[in-house]
């Protein structure tokens, strides 16, 4: 029971993923995976804390190395998740949490088919939406085509293993919690126990 | 999300099942299953709580009907858990909690693959052994027999779903609610979930 657990929290932009895994890995049994990427390092944030910042060939040659549980282009930037520092984390008994998009989570899955993965869903498309407008900073058109790409993820949720509705933050944390101890109770994940 | 869960705990005598599925259900949203017996009712037991009483010829009408999640005989009676009763307790959105000898627990996963078996474990057989000694009221042949018996039940728990070690009663009844949260969150349980 001693290797830790890699939880990958995906779903729709506004079902309030950062809110929750920040709560989760305040919980000194868990980590944040930290993402490598090529877009240069902004005032304050710190190499191998926020980010690993690589150039485009160090990039490059991690993809070609199979060094990446998922990767993908944004904005004219690479970022990316790096497998060694994830497999440190699990040897060393952490909870591995890892906030990304729908398309990644696959991703991860067929890395490491152990990973564990959430769908967190807001309570429904329509709260959603309200919560979208609540920002009070999108435009119109951003928040059609945010809702239209959500409509969309929602669909894909049968394909996670758990699915967590974001109702209230501290009960989603604690279903996330509960799936975390579950997962490692699995007698698939403890067949060297030894009882003598 | 509203159907209940048929939750099977078992394992070898002496790891505690009775204590921690007395636990458990002081929950309101879990039922502990009431079985059926042949056997005759004793001073204070009433029907339909302790036990469903029946005659032998009842019990083998059940048995043809395939009535029974599973059944035993035992000292000359028999004794089953009944499977309507089981599906209505699901029905009303319960957790059921079945405490079963190991080969009554794959009886069950047969009969209804949706069940989860936990297998309750002592920390170990060193353990178990101290505890039923620590009764004081068995005879050294009956502990031998009781530990070569749990010796076998235990090479057993990889065909199980859970493992929960019982080293604190609290923290295996907290570890079994933990996998009831988890897999009433599976997506498997939740494919009709509308978010509209």
């Amino acid at each position: 029971m001693d290797k830790g657990l890699l939880i990958v929290v995906s779903g729709p932009s506004g079902a309030g993923k950062g809110t929750v895994v920040g709560e989760l890995i305040k919980n000194k049994g868990y980590a944040l995976s930290v993402s490598a990427t090529t877009r240069s390092p902004r005032e304050g944030e710190t190499d191998g804390v926020n980010y690993f910042f690589k150039t485009v060939d160090e990039f490059k040659k991690m993809i070609a190395d199979n060094d990446f549980l998922e990767y993908a282009e944004f904005c004219g930037n690479f970022y990316g998740t790096p497998l060694p520092y994830v497999r440190q984390m699990l040897d060393e008994g952490k909870n591995v949490i890892l906030e990304i998009e729908v398309k990644g989570a696959f991703q991860v899955k067929r890395s490491l088919p152990e990973a564990v993965l959430v769908f967190l869903a807001p309570p429904s498309l329509g709260e959603l939406e309200n919560r979208l407008r609540g920002r009070g900073t999108e435009a119109e058109e951003v928040i059609q085509r945010r809702m239209k790409r959500a409509a969309e993820e929602m669909e894909l949720f049968a394909e996670y293993d758990y699915i967590v509705v974001n109702t209230e933050v501290e009960k989603a944390v604690s279903d996330i919690r509960s799936i975390v101890t579950a997962e490692r109770l699995k007698t698939d994940r403890n067949k060297n126990i030894n009882f003598k």
